[in-house]
Formats: structure tokens, sequence, C-alpha cells
């Protein structure tokens, strides 16, 4: 038999009368009795493959085979009556002249296909039968078409690829690092890298002028159902630019990922929104932009109310609202959403229904009628309506009113899904307050440049320095982020006298990327996507895992592999190494 | 000032007239009083700027620009009176008439020349500077250019990028394992991967087909000066693989290579060489076959000879030859090439000159005139020849002659270096013999399939057993390597059965491997390129710090990021590990 010729899934009416050479996996076979019909799997699709008595040897064979037998199949394809329209290659089959059984298997601890419900465990232990269903190959498809376009763009552009070590230095700021002992220098660890940003700003100082990589990093955090502790980012950095032709440029990019990859035309150039409307309005640094239901300020109304809750909560912070277009809330679906808010510190959550038989709410007993009318007016409700207020410090209500607006939403089906809602979120506060530390921290990291206009305020409030920093976000989700990045020793050194880092402090954590910036360093700026949550919105899955060859459980572990495990004695002695034993 | 219109190494006489916009460094400043010139620098290349009174703003700023201040300069091309041939753009220089001093720059502690002579730890030191210089550039350019080149051939051909692990699980055969210690599972350790090889078979398992990845690959090794404890690899993978198309499609893409980095036309299809013709003939499982010198076996000569070296050498051994085209060694320099043998553990080196004026060689006089005559035919040389005889077991005569038939090509200048000799090294043996441990193992890794004709000898004569693996080599140099896996269970289990592997070993170290096998593994085969070393070939270095953006010494350090360092004791004790004091 000669070697094949087209996938499974690339044979389709147009090569009927033609002879093909197939390879793949046996899906399903029912045998009729002289006459077997096999589903024939391979990466790109499934085919229906007739063995009639016509070929007795093939027929022969046919009757051997069980699914996930490995075939080689030589034919010719021929309409096929019962058009299947759910299948690619649905309108046609093929009439098996020869078969070849290149491996036998075992019967697999799930169907594979995409219907089969199998527990997670199973499918991460068996990976590599997990990986052949079709939703899980075609995401891996897709993830590595991502890459090839944005590869593409990117070289387009100038761009070069460089790779930078994964064997690093251990970075005092930000997440946990995975360290890794060295034998060589014993006492002395590498660490794996949390992203390569101080390298590709060093990159710059280097002149490489326009930097790429799709690079891994790692964070050893305690994980959540959406993070892994080595994930992969598009990591870029460009020299002498201007913060808007570079956001032009990334907008490029992306729209050349769904032009390519999902077949949509979106439109550029992407909004932008302060990051200060973001939340005042959505209560979100990333604000799902797809639906309305924005927040209002009710501050000015209540005020000097004679409801405590409200007065009281001005003083140190506000009172603010949502509208949700339904006016059904039971006393039971109230205190859902109470409970709901809490996890966001809200003390409780007030309510105002508009029934068309009236105005229901525990709170309008404590309201003048003025107070009450005006409260309506500026959440624009109407009959049908009911208004949700939270009173507290300002943090605490728009994390709470941000995360019901959501929440509403989708319990009222108001997101539509089609849409692809691009923003981009700028004037970051260039700090974060530490409660905790009592100082100013990187809210981004520590190189990012101040707004010009501000530079003056570094000293005397920090609080108040917005960042050129800018963030990309779709329907909700935080896709890439970025900054133009401070290149000059002296803007540095007073961003690190902001978060209270001393010069000995500075140099022993940062010294050798201080002193390249005294080296001519140029002004430069970049961004980093989150690569998997990139692929994730494009495979339209919740799941990292699902875009992800082989991905480690909740507790950082490999289940097919069995990683981590336990290593030698010898091993540890190489490294001068003790295990504390518990 | 509008931003930047071309690169420094771009502005060329087609745009005489035109006003240009550059951005980069100062190269050099030559003031000569009114009229300033300056020599720009960016990735592309170097131009040269004038700076004249008419514009009195640009030569102030001009004035006080110093080496590796950063600028940008508007200003229009015109052309040269002066021609620099050696430079791209020597043709031309640019007018200024805008000058923007971008950020200044400390003296840096060496000239960004490639002439500067600078020692490598400065420049690893300061490898941001070191960076800045052409050739290094250059490297980092032709390295992302030579990446994109794979990725487009790999691309068209339907392969997959797909990413595997890097903390993964500790693999028990081959180098050591860089460890990285799991804080949530306390007591165990990932491993960074030495190569995803298991990874990417498991792949093919999947059913992804075609699988690659420039993929980073960890070795916890001594280094020598051509090796770092990361790599990189292009790996690769397909299922349902002849080994003779896929060794046809890896050329083409070596071919396409070649075309679009150095504009070199190379030959395909590349020669075979036999694993045993390779050793026989060039003493090497990586022959440099840019010039002759084969080995020539005396042993059918000497094999009953009075002179007991070379009789009973041929007992356990062999006695073999090289000729070099040259007669004029004198006793120093023979003990020069003598102490060089000795090096392969060869006892001796004899040698017969054959001068103009008659034969001289100390062991002239303990052979007989036919016998003298006979090797003198078998070798083939001819007046103003030497004749080189090493008596031994087989390897080391065998090493010893390969290497100094090396030796003495480079020192009579025989290696035409214009040319490009690639081959295929195939038929290698299935495993080696392990003095030490007295039992047969892999010689590649043990997933290699045996030659069919050969696998009934895995339980008889391992030794015997060929391997359908393939190393293309070039110029002496191993370029790639692969091998056609097993994909059968049972044969997996003689193999193991051969390296004498226990079954409880086996399932123990690969387990989860050996159980995918079970599943409709399809035949398959791969190849990974040392990317690194391919870069080298291509930039034409002997260095592989040369071609890595930031490398690690011999000592696998970081001298710029210092690199590993000491943790904090919080950090270990998260880890559950002690430091063993020396």
């Amino acid at each position: 038999m000669s070697k094949r010729t087209h996938y499974c899934g690339e044979v389709n009416e147009n090569l009927t009368g033609n002879t093909v050479v197939l390879e793949g996996w046996v899906a399903k076979r029912r045998d009729l009795g002289g006459l077997i019909f096999i589903d024939v799997r391979d990466r790109e699709g499934i085919v229906q493959v007739v063995v009639g008595n016509e070929y007795p040897k093939a027929l022969k064979i046919a009757e051997s085979l069980r699914s996930e037998y490995v075939v080689r199949i030589e034919g010719v394809v021929q309409p096929r009556k019962d058009i299947n329209e759910d299948l690619k290659t649905g309108k046609i089959e093929i009439i098996a002249q020869n078969i070849e059984c290149l491996n036998t298997s075992k019967t697999p601890p799930f169907y594979i296909t995409d219907e089969a419900e199998v527990d997670d465990n199973i499918r991460l232990k068996h990976r590599y039968l997990d990986i052949r269903r079709p939703k899980l190959m075609n995401n891996l498809i897709l993830r590595s078409k991502t890459a090839k376009v944005i590869r593409d763009y990117l070289d387009e552009n100038d761009f070069l690829e460089i790779e930078t070590p994964i064997l690093a230095k251990s970075t005092p700021e930000g997440a946990r690092d995975y360290l890794v002992p060295s034998r060589v220098n014993s006492g002395s660890f590498y660490a794996l890298p949390q992203s390569p940003q101080i390298l590709k700003q060093l990159l710059m100082v280097g002149g490489t002028d326009r930097y790429y990589q799709i690079a891994r990093c790692f964070r050893d955090e305690d994980l959540r159902a959406d993070r892994q502790p080595e994930f992969t980012q598009v990591d870029i950095e460009m020299s002498f630019p201007q913060m808007e032709s570079f956001m032009t440029l990334m907008e490029g990019m992306v729209k050349e990922i769904y032009t390519k990859i999902k077949e949509v035309s979106i439109d550029t150039p992407f909004r932008k929104i302060d990051y200060s409307d973001a939340m005042n309005r959505y209560g979100s640094d990333k604000p799902d932009l797809r639906f309305g239901m924005e927040i209002k300020d009710l501050s000015h109304i209540v005020k000097d109310a004679e409801f405590k809750v409200f007065s009281q909560a001005v003083k140190n912070g506000s009172v603010r609202a949502i509208k949700a277009p339904a006016a059904h809330y039971s006393r039971k679906e109230i205190d859902r959403l109470t409970e709901f808010v809490k996890k966001y510190k809200a003390k409780g959550l007030a309510w105002i229904s508009l029934k068309s038989e009236g105005v229901k709410s525990p709170i309008a007993k404590f309201l003048k009628e003025e107070e009450l009318n005006a409260i309506i007016e500026e959440t624009g409700a109407t009959t049908g309506d009911t208004i949700f207020i939270v009173a507290d410090i300002d943090k605490v209500v728009l994390q709470s009113l941000g995360s019901l607006r959501i929440q509403l939403a989708k319990e009222l089906d108001l997101i539509d899904k089609n849409k692809l809602e691009f923003a981009w979120v700028v004037n970051f506060p260039l700090f974060d307050y530490d409660e905790e530390e009592e100082r100013y921290v990187a809210a981004h990291h520590p190189f990012t440049q101040p707004n010009k206009e501000d530079i003056e305020l570094l000293s005397t409030s920090p609080g108040k320095v917005r960042a050129q920093a800018y963030d990309l976000i779709l329907n909700g989700v935080e896709v890439a982020g970025g900054s133009i990045r401070i290149h000059s020793q002296e803007i540095q050194s007073k961003v690190f006298d902001a978060i209270s880092l001393s010069k000995e402090e500075a140099q022993e954590k940062f010294g050798f990327f201080l002193d390249a910036l005294e080296y001519g360093a140029p002004p430069h700026g970049g961004i980093a996507f989150g690569f998997d949550r990139l692929v994730m919105l494009l495979a339209e899955t919740d799941s990292i895992r699902e875009v992800i060859a082989f991905p480690k459980t909740t507790s950082a572990t490999d289940l097919m592999s069995d990683a981590p495990s336990t290593v030698s004695d010898r091993q540890l002695d190489e490294l001068k190494l003790n295990l504390i034993k518990k």
C-alpha cells in the first residue's frame, strides 16, 4: 500500500471516484455480517469506511478490528446515501480495498468521543487518549495556528524572537518563585522566571529594538481552577515606542488573529477606558462591556439622609447602585444575592423593586419620598426593574456591585455571546497602598513609567500618580497587560523611593538592571498576552486545561507521569540538600 | 519630530534627497569644530550623520553627545564623498536638521565594536552592551530568522507546534536532571526535561500526527566550553513515517534554511553512511567528509608479522593507518602527535615517511620488505606522504586515528571551509556494552526501533542489533539525531530485557509510557536538531555563547544577574529543605 494520501477529515465529495489511503484509529465498527462499517479517525476528522465481501482479505482484517486499533486503509471514495450533516465528510464514504492493521489496542478507559462524560482525573491520567478526542485535539490545533499567526505578524513587523533563560535569578517582588538548587554552586538556587520582564528590558538596552517570545513562565502559587504552575505568555517589547502607535500595532495583531483563526472581522481602534471610569462604572478594572447595567453613585442623594446606614457610609465611602431588569426577586433570592455580595465584604444589600403594583423595598420606610424618587431617577429604573444598593467604603462597594453586575447579567441572560467587546484600560494608578505593610507597592511592576504630568507627584502624592500602562480586555477578561517602561535611572530611583525601597535594597535586588539603565537605555515599552487565556477565548472554553497538552491538577501534579515524585538520596546529596521530615 | 522612518542600516543611495528619521546610539563622534560627524548605530547597522552650523540647535546638541548616548535624528540623505566600502550605508551620509538626545550613557566598560578585544567575563557581566556589538546582534537576528524558516517549513508540512511541560518527571536514564522541589507536595521534586522524548511520543499516541517544538532542554552536567545547562532543540515527531521519506522531509528543511538564511543551494538527497563504515573509514560516527585521508586496515598484512606490536594487536584488535600528504615531520612533531593519540588511549604512534631520499621509519627495521611494501600499497602512499599507524583494540585504534585525521587535516590546511558536506549516518548499533555495569545499554534511548531483520537477535546477540536511527552530520558535527520509535509493547519489552531492565523497574520508570503503548500507539518516529549548534554553523562561530542572548559560564553561572544565588530561610522552610553545610 502507498503512504497516506489524505487526512480522514479531508476526504470529501470532490474526491469521488478517487483512490485514497488513510491512516488512523478505529472510532467505531459495526459488523452487519459480510458488510462492515468503520469510522476511522485521525487528527483532522472522522470518515466512514465500508468493507464488503468483494474484498475478502480486507473483510477478514476488518472483522478482527476493535476500537482504537490503528489502521491503514486504501479505498475508493463514493457518495453516501445516508448523508450525515454533522460530519465534514458526511456526504461520502470509502469502499475499502485494502486494510492493514498497524497496531492493536486494549479497551480504553473511556470512549474517545466528545460526548463521553469522563472524570477529570481519569482524563488527566490517560491524557494521550483524551487528546484523541476531537474537542481537545481541535484546541491543540487552534493553539498551534494562533501561535503561527502571532509569529507571522510579529515577524512582518520586525520583531525578533529571542529566547531568555529558564534557569534565572530569583526575583524578590511578585509571586513565589520555583527554585532550582545548583549542584555546582551548592547552597545557591536558580529561579524559574515569573516573566522575562527584566531580561526583555535588557534586550532593549542591548539594542535588539523589537523582541518577542512565546515564553514559559512559572509561579508557585496555590492554584485555582484556571491557573497552572507554568503558563505561556506572548511577551513583546519594543524600543522607541509611542504608546498610541504601539497599541495600534497590538490591535493589528489581535485583528489578524480573529480574522485568520475565527474568520471574524473586528473593529479597530478599540475603545479606551480610564481605570477610574472602569472602576466607577463597572466596579472592575476588566469590565465586561457586552452589556450595560452601569453602577450609579447615589452618595450625593443620601449623604444627609436620616437613614444612617447610607449617610454614615458616605462619610468614609459611598452608596452606589445597579439596576437589574427584573422585579420578581423572592425573599430567598434576595438572601442568596446578599450572601453573594458578602463574599466581597459588603455588610448588606439593599434593594428597591419597581413592581407594577408599586415600589417594594425594605428600606423605603427609612427614606424620604424625594430621596427614593431621586434614587429611582439616578438609576433610570422603571417598572419591572430592581435597584440593588451597597453602602460601604468605595473598594467594597465597587467590588461587590461589579461582581453582582456580572452575576445578574448571567442569571438574566443579558450577555450576547457573539459580541466581542475589546477595550484598553488606561491611566492605571502607578501604586497601590498596601495596608498591611503600610507602604505603597507597584501596581504593575516597579519599572512602569509614570505619566509625564504626574512625575512631580511621585514624592508628594504617590497614590495619585498614574501609570503609562494599558491592559487589553475582552468581554471582561484581561487578555494582555503592558506599559511604557522607565528608561531613566533618575525616575527609577524616585519610584523606588516611593515604594520605600532603599538604595541598598534596590541595588541588591535589581542592581544589575539599574546599572544597565545608565548605559544608554532607550525609551521602551511592551506588553504580555496571556497565551493560554487567549486560546481559551478563541476555543470558547472556560478551562485552561482544555488548551494545554499536558496540564497539571490544582495541586500541581501531573497525574499521567506522576510528577512531582521522590528522588534518590544520591540526587539530594549531590545538591547538598536534606529533606525536613514532618 | 516624527517617528523613525528607517533603521540606520537601511539607509542607502536610493533614499538620496529624502528626509529620514533615525533612532539609535552614538557609536562614534568626531568634532571638527562647527562640523560634527556622528556614527549612529542601531540593530541593523551604522550610518554617518553630519551636523553643521546651518542648524545651530542640532549642532549644540551634537556637541553634548558622547558614546552610547541615545538619539533621534532627522536629516536629509546625501551622497558621500569618501565612500566607505566596508559599510552597507557607506555611499551616503545624513545631513542632520534636528537632533534629540533621548538618554545619556556612562562610558561603557568596553568599546561597542567587534574589533575590541574584551575579557569574556566582562562581556557576560555587561551582556546588554555586548549584544549591541554588531557580530552578536547579527547572530541573534540570524537565530530568529532561522527559527522562523523552520517554523514556516514545518507549518507548511502540517506539523503542529505543541508545548510540553518544563516542570516534568525525573527521567532515570540519561544525564543528571535539574530538580525543582515541590512546595505543595513537599519531599517531591519535578525535573526539568532533558528532552521532550516521552511526551512527544505520547503526543503521537494521542493522534496529533505531526508535532514540533523549539524546545528548551536541560542537563546538569559538568560543562565544557561548548555546552550550556539549558539548550534548545528543534524537536520533531511524526506518525506513520517511512524512514526514507521522513529523511527527505528533513533534508527539505535543511535546504530551506541554507537557501533562505545563507543564500546557498545545497544538493539533496544527502549521502548515507553506515555507522560501521563511518567508524572504519573515518574513526568517528560524525566524520568530516570535506576531505579524504581515510583509515586503512593493515591487519591482514601484519597479522603474522614478526613485529609483535602489530601481530599481537591483531589478535584482540587491529592495526590501521592513515596517510598524510607531508613527509617532513621532525622528531619533535612526531612526539607531539604521539602525545595527541595517547589522549585517546593509544599506546604509541608508528610512522613511515616516504621522503624523496627514501623510506624513513623507526619500525621499518622490524618489518619484512614485502610487509612494508604492502602497507605502502594499502594506504596508497607516495613520495611526500607519511603513514601513521596505531595498533590496539579497535575502539582505541579508530578513535585515535579518527582524531588524528582531523588534527592533521587542520594542520595541513586540507579542509575547504566553503564545502558543506552533509550526510546521514545510519544503521547504528541499538546497544552499547557498558563494561563497568557489565550489561548492554541503549545507544540512543531505549525507545528506538530495531531494524526489522535484526529483531530476532534481540535475545541472542544484542550487540549485533542495528537501530532504525539516523544522525544528520555536517562537516564533522552532529546537527540532528533521530529514530523510528518502538510502537509495540512486545518489542519494547524485549528491548528492556536486552538492557537487563526488569519488568518491575521498567514499570516504575516508564510505566505510564508502557501503558500508553497498549492503547493503539501508531508507528512513529522523529528527530531533534541541536538548534544552538545549527545556528553556530550558520553564524560560523565556534562558541555556543555567541548564539545565545544570555548564556551562562562553564560553572553554570549568569554573571550579569548573579544567578544562581542564595535564597531566604523562609523560602527553604516552605520547601521543607535544609542546606547541608560543608
